[in-house]
């Protein structure tokens, strides 16, 4: 097992049958860059090799040229920062040229932080049950209905469900975006989010649940995998999380409560 | 063909032949959100759904909580931009509340449009020639190495090799940050990158080709796809893309010429 996973119990649901198993997850941990002992921005990352991360990240955003403009480097594991010193003259070279330096309220602002604390407090109480055929049968219908993604292999797809149907379906280069035009056509559409749950072709990273639980998203469904973050933080909000969605089996990894599976029956 | 995709000549290489055809890869486009007449970020899109996803962009980050603070709402398609009006209230409420309110120096900056002007000027001159078996034995290699992904399904990992072997391998939840970590560790391994190749596991987009090229990487090798816009800068900056690496076949995309096939034998 490699130190980028960690065991943790999920229900594995496989045609008739389900079962508790242990099963891998990928680790996310934010990371965050201090430049010259001054905040920079914060990375959600494996955990692991974040002295290359750190150092590539500041080489592709230009502020570093080479390995000479480094004086020093540290890294606090388990606190999960880095400190890198750059020479004077290189963070001033940088600030006459201007323009794109990002600034520690970008990265941060993006999603992490603040939300975190605001969430944790109100967890989702949405009390809609639904059957795993119609998880399996929604996610078949998800996956025939991404035109794009069949004829390029280039897109993510996300749509909005209730408990009979889905409602919208948006596909865009990016999940990120794609779950932006669902949440912002419900918007527009005075459709209500709150107690419907989403189908999405990525991965489920913390981002996308925050993003998703802060509409009121109560479960989120995906044919591939979810970090282990992205799991506390459900678990934490009561948000039921399902991976590996794909022809008769699903994986649970949480709010397995509001999945009705046919070994209950 | 949905109006997100563009169809493209490319070669497609299978076992011991190769011909060039007609292939439908997905459009990816910048689109600008101005918020109030002024400008709030950039992201890269696939050009469908821009007001779903500008709305719902500015909903996820918490800028407007419900339709009624939408005063008016105008797109310029072709320019890839979006005017969004909203109350003073609301954005008087957003400054006080502080803390992340992106600016328009932090979208813009992560990658796009600078990078584009500078780069345009100086295309990649690296004259190496690879066969193309060695790239698919590569590939099964690097597919191989990937033990995170194997159990957990949830990472992606990137590569970076010469004409020979792979000379290193990183894995994180990002793209990205796969990428950075292979960029840092060259850098400080005093490796150098110019002229070197990628195997990646993500999709290229534009900014992981940009990140890619800025560092002086003249092929980029996927087994998943790329979008248009990638294609169309490989081509300014003369980076060799190859997409869809599997088993026996892989598509050629730009720069064929770094590339010899077993029908130029």
């Amino acid at each position: 097992m490699s130190s980028s996973t960690e065991k943790i119990e999920i229900i594995r649901l496989q045609g008739e049958t389900c079962e508790t198993i242990e099963d891998e997850v990928t680790v996310e941990k934010p990371f965050t860059i201090h430049v010259n002992e001054e905040e920079f921005i914060t990375l959600l990352c494996s955990g692991e090799g974040v002295e290359h991360l750190m150092v590539g990240f500041l080489a592709s955003e230009g502020l570093i040229g080479s390995i000479e403009d480094i004086l020093s480097i540290r890294i606090e594991h388990e606190e999960g920062r880095g400190y890198i010193e750059v020479s004077e003259g290189v963070l001033t070279k940088k600030k006459a040229h201007g323009k794109r330096t990002l600034t520690s309220g970008c990265g941060k602002g993006t999603v992490f932080y603040d939300v975190l604390d605001s969430l944790t407090a109100k967890p989702l109480n949405a009390s809609f049950k639904i059957d795993s055929g119609k998880i399996l049968e929604l996610s078949k219908q998800f996956n025939d209905e991404s035109v794009v993604f069949k004829t390029t292999g280039g897109v993510h797809a996300c749509a909005l469900c209730d408990e009979r149907e889905m409602l919208l379906f948006h596909e865009d280069i990016g999940r990120h975006n794609a779950l932006d035009k669902v949440i912002g056509n419900a918007l527009q559409n005075k459709l209500k989010i709150q107690g419907k749950w989403l189908l999405t072709s990525g991965r489920i990273s913390s981002e996308i649940l925050i993003k998703a639980a802060k509409q009121g998203i109560a479960m989120i469904v995906s044919r591939s995998a979810p970090t282990k973050l992205a799991i506390q933080l459900a678990e934490q909000m009561n948000v039921t999380m399902v991976g590996f969605a794909r022809g008769k089996r699903m994986n649970i990894y949480s709010g397995a409560e509001r999945i009705s599976c046919p070994c209950k029956e």
